[in-house]
């Protein structure tokens, strides 16, 4: 089993109030349409079920596990074959002024040329997330950062 | 042990060069001044070690292994202790107009919290690689993208 770790950090002028963006924008349709995917639909509340669309295909996630402000965990339940069973962890953590997300994508079972892209392209969509929160501006697909020929 | 992967694609109008100059990239003093850090020193030769100095301190390699186009891997012989005994290997291969660039950062002891931030500071080094050969303009440090409050 092989995982994919990336951090960010965020920080604005109001850091008394970063985390709880930062956590709005994991664990809503509307945050998360705004720095993953245009295409978000689903249930954000621990149980539902969120199904994120790109113009190649998507994801759908179980949310399994929501800490307000420290941790958010989801479930790949529909998707890419590499992708169905893993699990996707965030962590947030306040470091002085600065909001600390610490991201895992946990339980791949081959480190396959599609492990590598997914690396890359999750890097990309949590400066996007970053973005967001800074910034009010997100680079969701399909306005995302293209990486390589995979999109 | 514990690896960072990644995946980048560089396209170009002229792309029987893109392999060579993506190349070139990894294996010249200017190359790699031009994306990842710009007090980069040393000897890029199989053999030769490299410097890559950072504001916060830096890393030196031992140039291991050269396959021209195809295949470059790097020891890290002086840096942070996580890093010390580490392999750097890029695989480089073309699939169409692409020249697909396979990034792997083996050999890390434990997925330490530095280890999550050098993933995505790799994964944003990897698109100052590819605007480099694609635009002519990298984002080496001191001016690289700063993900979070360790740079």
């Amino acid at each position: 089993m092989v995982d994919i770790l990336h951090r960010i950090g965020v920080t604005t002028p109001a850091p008394e109030t970063t985390t709880q963006r930062v956590y709005d924008a994991l664990t809503t349709v509307e945050g998360l349409a705004a720095w993953w995917t245009e295409k978000t639909t689903g249930d954000a509340g621990l149980g539902g079920e969120l199904e994120f669309r790109f113009p190649d295909g998507g994801f759908d996630m179980e949310v399994t596990e929501l800490r307000p402000r420290e941790r958010v965990v989801w479930r790949v339940v529909g998707g890419p074959d590499e992708w169905v069973g893993t699990t996707i962890e965030w962590e947030l953590c306040q470091d002085g002024d600065w909001t600390v997300v610490l991201f895992a994508h946990r339980g791949w079972r081959e480190p396959v040329e599609f492990m590598h892209h997914c690396s890359t392209k999750w890097g990309s969509f949590l400066l996007s997330l970053k973005s967001l929160v800074e910034d009010g501006e997100g680079a969701p697909s399909p306005r995302d950062v293209k990486i390589d020929n995979w999109g």
